[in-house]
């Protein structure tokens, strides 16, 4: 690669990782549980958060933030759910990064939010490098992707802090090989909590909400220690 | 996104397209049939390749290069094919350009190749602005994506000559719906012609192997016309 380029680009990673440190704190401060969704196109990031925002409503006060090159259908689809839903539209651009996050919170009151999902653009490469302030970064594969994925893609697999595998109702169909995947993971990052869900048929989907309510509630508990 | 970066992206291009267009000159005067293929991590790129290079090989004489980030899984899986097959390691880089092929060519005899297959890395977005000098770009999906990726990556579609859906195996277990893909296929590059394969049962396999037949001759007689 053009030394120029890796120059201008460890520039680029350093001032997105300044803003993501601020952004982090602001939602630390306000006590809004940010988490994003990071997996290849077609894992099911829309899918799963579609269901998610839908049977959350009642006890907490969503919202998310979608990353899309182009098309605003994912945005579309999970406004349907009625939690408030903001696209960033990235153009060519194959990641979201830490500026693109704030601007387009802008003008958002945090304060009325428990917890905000932020979808990545669809990519297993790129939006490793770019931390956007979350608290949890959730990395999704899916059944029919092939068990080796987190051996071919490691970066995204090791930032990543849970691991869901999605559209298990399909498992038997493309004769996946859950000890495999498990493995594949273990590899890569080894102890990586990961959880099997099918946004489909809703099979285990109570586990990633009771994941992701523990997560929540663990950090809650942390601003109360680490505040005033 | 930052203007030097912008910049210093389009020299890359410019670069990338001159080395592109001096790879399709060579391959074009060895006679070599060069087709890439992109989509998605987990579309089927190795799957549809592992089968082709392995039914091919008593009419042609193939070869295959593949890119992927970290492992050589695939190029262990295309091997086995008993087909000449090289691995381009990309490490971070989400892509792969003209000076990567042309690097993993050095030292390679192309006059002892009919058809010469490039697996790019998998992703929906980088590839797309990179030529490779390769005479049939094809872009896969799978029918388990889900049937507007067209429409969020118009880039990579656009870019490409030849669309394949792989998976059709599982087109009823997932519920696929072949209207909305192909019409999503078709607004974003109208006229591209799409082919529906199974690599796993081999369903439609022979319209692929067809395909690539008729694309080679086409191309085989028009060196001899275009010849000295």
């Amino acid at each position: 690669m053009n030394p120029r380029i890796v120059e201008v680009r460890k520039d680029i990673l350093k001032k997105n990782d300044e803003l993501a440190r601020a952004l982090r704190e602001r939602f630390r401060a306000l006590g809004v549980f940010v988490v994003s969704l990071v997996s290849s196109p077609g894992a099911g990031k829309t899918a799963l958060l579609e269901r998610t925002l839908t049977e959350t409503q009642k006890r907490w006060r969503v919202a998310a933030l979608v990353g899309d090159l182009q098309t605003d259908n994912d945005a579309r689809r999970l406004a349907a759910s009625g939690a408030p839903v903001r696209q960033i539209t990235t153009g060519t651009v194959c990641h979201l990064d830490a500026e693109m996050v704030s601007a387009a919170l802008d003008d958002w009151d945090l304060t009325s939010l428990d917890v905000l999902f932020i979808e990545n653009v669809g990519n297993l490469v790129c939006p490793a490098s770019y931390d956007l302030g979350e608290a949890l970064r959730v990395v999704l594969m899916s059944v029919t992707e092939g068990e080796d994925k987190p051996l071919k893609y490691p970066t995204i697999f090791n930032s990543s802090d849970l691991a869901v595998i999605t559209k298990i109702d399909l498992a038997e169909a493309v004769g996946f090989d859950r000890a495999a995947a498990r493995q594949a993971i273990d590899r890569v990052r080894p102890g990586l909590e990961v959880i099997e869900v099918s946004s489909r048929s809703g099979a285990a989907f109570g586990d990633w909400l009771a994941r992701l309510e523990t997560e929540r509630q663990a950090r809650a508990t942390g601003y109360l220690l680490a505040g005033p």
